[in-house]
C-alpha cells in the first residue's frame, strides 16, 4: 500500500490526540484513503516533557530542521497554539514545500492573507476545518459541499466555554463566578479564560467563516463583540419567562446594503435548535439560497474532536482533495474585501432591554415615550411587584421591541439612562426568532 | 476561466433546477470551482413537454447520444427516477467515459455494487450526495470529514415524507389520512406514498449510510422495517405523557456481536435533537469515536435542496475531488460485507407497549408475570380510568420497559396477546434515549 509520510509540530493535547489517531488505528486512514499516513516526525520543544501517546523510537525531536529537510514528509499538522513562532514555523513549512494542516484560528485570523497567498504562491495547501467548531467540519461543508449556494447568513454557537458557563447559570442557577470555576474544573476554561467570554475567540472564528461564505475580508476585532463576562442571572430568568434561552451568538447576515456581523449575548426563542444547545457543545446554522437551513452541531473543542478534524485535513491533503480546493476555491488573499461590511448602528433588530426603576406613577410613560420618539415599537413588557426585603423602592423593568435600527435602540437606552427616576445600570441584547 | 461541459439526463423537478443553477449562477461555480460548468446538453423523453427553467436555443434534446458520442461533456448528472432504463443509461454513460453524479438511491440500493464497479473498472466515478437526506451533505461528511473515526451508530430521520406526517397528527391532532392527505396537497407525498410510509425509501437510505460507515453489503430488503402507516394518535399521546414523542427512526448501530439495523417508529425522549425535528425536515445523528456526536438538520428533499447537492457534486466531480475520493475510499463492490449483520430477535432495546385489557382483578398480574418470565423488567405503567363513554368495560394498558433483548419482547406480547383478558390488537415499539 501506497505510503505518504507525514509529520506533527507541537505535542500538546491535540497533537497527542493526532498522533494516537496515526499511531493506532492506521486501518482507518488506509480503509478511507487508500494510502497509509507514516507518522515520520513528532516536533516538540522540550524532549523531556512526559507525553500521553506512546511513540515509536526516532519519531520525538526538538529538532525542526528534521522536518523541513526531509523532503519525504509531504504533509505536516502544525499544532503549535499562540501568534509567534507558530507564523515563522507555518512560512519555514511551507518555504521548505511542505502541505500544512492547522487548527490555530487565532493564526489564520489574525495573518491568513499572508499565509494562504504564500502558499499560493509556492504552490502549497493549507487545510484548516479544526480551526472553527473543533469536530463539526464547518469549513469542508462551507468550501465543497454549499459550493452552489448563495450563503444568505450565518449563526453560530461557537464557543464551547461560554456555552457552557450560560447553561450552568441558566439551568442551575449558578453565578457567573461559580460557573466559570466549574468550567475550569472541568478542563473547558483556561486559567484566564478571557479570550473565550469575552467573545475574542468567538469573533475570530466568525471572521473566518464570513471569508469563506461571503468572501468578506475583516480583522477580527473589528467585529462589534460583546461577551457572556457581563451576564446576569437575572437576565436569563427573565429572558426565560418570555420564552427564550440566552446564548452567545455570532451572527453574520448578508442584506441589500452589506454584510452585518456581530458576537453578543442574544435572546433566542425556546425550542429553536440553537437554543436548545447544552454544555459545551457548538452549533451553526447555515442559510443557503438553494438549500435552505442546514444546521450542525457537535463537540467544539477537545483532543479527540479537534483530532478527527486535524487526521481528516491531513487525509484530504494526502490524497490530493485539500490541494484542489486551494487551487481552485477563491480563498483569502490580500485583495479586496468583496462585500461591504454594514455599520453596526443600521443593523435592524428586536431588543430586549431592562432598567431598574423606581416604582412611582408616570416611570412608564416617560420611558415609552423616548421609545416612541425613536420609532421603537414594544412587543412585551415585564414588571413585577416590587420586592419588599429589598425596601420596595425600586423594580426591575423588562421591554421587547418589535424591530428597530440598533442606533435607534442604544439611543433610546442612553436617554432612558439620563431620566432620573431610573438608577443602576441597563441591559440591551438582541432578540432572534 | 476553464470550462468543463456538463449535461443532464432527466429534466423533472431536481433536473430543472440543477439546470437553474447552471446557467442562472454561473458566478458561483466559478467562484467555488475556478471555472465554468457549461450546460451543454439536457435530454428529455418528451421534447414538447413545458418545462420551468429557460434553455438556451440546443441545449435540449430527446437523444442520449448526443451526450454519448460528444468526447467534451465529460460530467453527466443523471437524474432519472426508478431502476430502468435509469440503471442502463448509467452503464451508457460510464461505457462513454462520462464521470456520472446521480440522486438516484433506490438505483444504488438495488444495483450499487453493480455500477460501482464497473465505474471502477472503466476508471470513472459516480458520485451520489443527493441520493441520502437531499440538501444535507450526508455522503461527503461520512466519507470525507469523518475519515480518522470509527462510526459507532447511526440514527436517522431520512424520510421526510413519514416526518411531514407524523408531526401532523402530533402536533395538530390529525388522523393518519388526514396527515397523508395534506402531504399530498403540499407535494411532500406523492399520489401513491406507499415506499414512503412503509419505510422503504428510509431503509434504501439506511443500506446505503451503512454501507459507507460499516463497509456493510446488506440489501435494503433485509432491513427490519416498520412504517408510520400504522402508527396510530393514541400511542402519539401516550409517549408524549411519558415524556417522549415517537419519529420513525432508521438505525445503525455497531456492537461486538456485530451490526444492528432497523427503521422503526421509535420513541425518543424530547429535548433530543432527533426528537424536535419537525415538519418535512430530515436529520441525522452520527457518533464516531473520535469526533463524538454529530448532529445534521436540513431539507431533505425538494427541488432547490436536491440540487444544491448535485450541483455540489458535479463541481467535485469537475475539479477533481470525487475521482480521487472514489479511487480511494474502499466504496461498494461485489466483495464480502466486512461486518455480521446481527439477526433481529437478539437486538436489545427498551420497549413500549400497548394492550387492550378488560378492566378486572387479576389482569395486572397476569401480565406482569409473563414479561417477568421473559427478564423483562418495567420501567413505567399507564392505565387511565376506563371511558364509561366506551361502555368502561376495556382500558388501555401501556408499560415502558428496561433494556432487553427484542426475542424476549416480542415473546412477552406474544404470550400477553394470548391472554383471554386481552382483546384487540397490541403495539411493541422501541424506545431511544
Amino acid at each position: 500500500m501506497e505510503k505518504t509520510k507525514v509529520a506533527i509540530v507541537g505535542l500538546g493535547t491535540v497533537g497527542s490526540g493526532v498522533a494516537s489517531l496515526l499511531l493506532d488505528h492506521g486501518d482507518r486512514t488506509a480503509r478511507h484513503a487508500g494510502r497509509t499516513l507514516w507518522l515520520e516526525k513528532a516536533v516538540v520543544r522540550d524532549l523531556s516533557k512526559a507525553r500521553d501517546c506512546n511513540l515509536p523510537e526516532g519519531v520525538l525531536t526538538d529538532q525542526l530542521n528534521d522536518v523541513l529537510s526531509d523532503p519525504e514528509i509531504k504533509v505536516v499538522a502544525q499544532l503549535m497554539g499562540g501568534l509567534e513562532p507558530a507564523r515563522g514555523v507555518m512560512l519555514q513549512l511551507l518555504e521548505a514545500g511542505k502541505d500544512v494542516v492547522t487548527a490555530n484560528k487565532a493564526l489564520l485570523a489574525e495573518h491568513g492573507p499572508e499565509l494562504f497567498d504564500r502558499a499560493r504562491a509556492l504552490g502549497r495547501s493549507i487545510a484548516f476545518d479544526a480551526a472553527v467548531a473543533g469536530g463539526i467540519p464547518i469549513i469542508t461543508n462551507m468550501s465543497q459541499c454549499l459550493s452552489a449556494n448563495q450563503i444568505g447568513s450565518i449563526q453560530g454557537i461557537l464557543n464551547g466555554t461560554s456555552n457552557f458557563i450560560v447553561c450552568q447559570m441558566d439551568e442551575l442557577g449558578w453565578s457567573y463566578d461559580a460557573a466559570v470555576a466549574e468550567a475550569q474544573r472541568l478542563g473547558y476554561a483556561e486559567a484566564d479564560p478571557a479570550m473565550d467570554v469575552d467573545g475574542s475567540d468567538a469573533a475570530q472564528k466568525l471572521a473566518i467563516l464570513s471569508h469563506l461564505a461571503f468572501g468578506a475580508r475583516i480583522r477580527w476585532n473589528d467585529i462589534p463583540k460583546t461577551g457572556i463576562d457581563t451576564l446576569e442571572l437575572t437576565d436569563l430568568n427573565f429572558a426565560k419567562e418570555l420564552g427564550y434561552r440566552i446564548k452567545l451568538i455570532s451572527h453574520a447576515e448578508l442584506g441589500a446594503e452589506g454584510l452585518e456581523l456581530s458576537v453578543a449575548p442574544t435572546l433566542i426563542r425556546m425550542g429553536r435548535p440553537l437554543a436548545e444547545v447544552r454544555a459545551n457543545y457548538n452549533a451553526i446554522n447555515v442559510v443557503g439560497d438553494a438549500v435552505g437551513d442546514l444546521f450542525f452541531h457537535g463537540q467544539g473543542a477537545g483532543q479527540m474532536p479537534t483530532a478527527s478534524a486535524v487526521v481528516a485535513d491531513m487525509i484530504d491533503t494526502a490524497v490530493g482533495r485539500t490541494p484542489i480546493t486551494f487551487r481552485t476555491l477563491e480563498l483569502w488573499s490580500e485583495r479586496e474585501s468583496a462585500v461591504k461590511i454594514r455599520p453596526v448602528d443600521e443593523l435592524p433588530g428586536r431588543y430586549y432591554m431592562r432598567f431598574q426603576v423606581v416604582d412611582r406613577p408616570g416611570v412608564m410613560a416617560k420611558i415609552t415615550s423616548i421609545l416612541g420618539a425613536q420609532q421603537l415599537s414594544i412587543s412585551s413588557i415585564i414588571q413585577h411587584e416590587p420586592d419588599q426585603r429589598e425596601g420596595g423602592e425600586s423594580v426591575q423593568l423588562v421591554i421587547m421591541t418589535h424591530e428597530a435600527p440598533e442606533g435607534a435602540a442604544k439611543a433610546a437606552v442612553d436617554q432612558i439612562m439620563q431620566l432620573p427616576v431610573v438608577s443602576g445600570k441597563s441591559v440591551r441584547m438582541r432578540v432572534m426568532e
